[in-house]
């Protein structure tokens, strides 16, 4: 599945084998996070993670920040 | 603040310094959601957490399961 742009976000849903890998994957995109600067807006139920991207500073829109990060999510996987 | 029980979950939001703060929140929940097998369905943005606890095995409703992770959770803190 690809980055979907919608509501002024990029928007992906990660499915993972369980809690335990989906939780290792939201471990290694604070990561990503952290050292962007540029965080997620994210939710996690069991094996399945949400992620949205968009850029407060910049008034809730999509910027290079976001699909950056989005490209940084990606290459984890 | 307290967990409401609305929509057949307990809820609470937590709010902290910054992204690392809350994250290191979430790794702590991780910790236990894996240790009692019971999961939460949670939501981030930058510092804050918001906690949604309902059993799912049992049809989606509050169980003593949910009270019981929600104060460990709140032990946490």
């Amino acid at each position: 599945m690809n980055w979907k742009e919608e509501n002024n976000s990029l928007y992906k849903s990660f499915s993972f084998k369980d809690f335990a890998e989906a939780f290792a994957f939201m471990k290694r995109v604070a990561v990503l996070a952290e050292e962007a600067q540029h965080h997620p807006t994210w939710k996690n139920t069991y094996n399945k993670v949400e992620i949205w991207l968009q850029t407060h500073d910049e008034g809730n829109i999509v910027t290079e920040k976001d699909k950056a990060l989005a490209q940084a999510i990606d290459a984890l996987l």
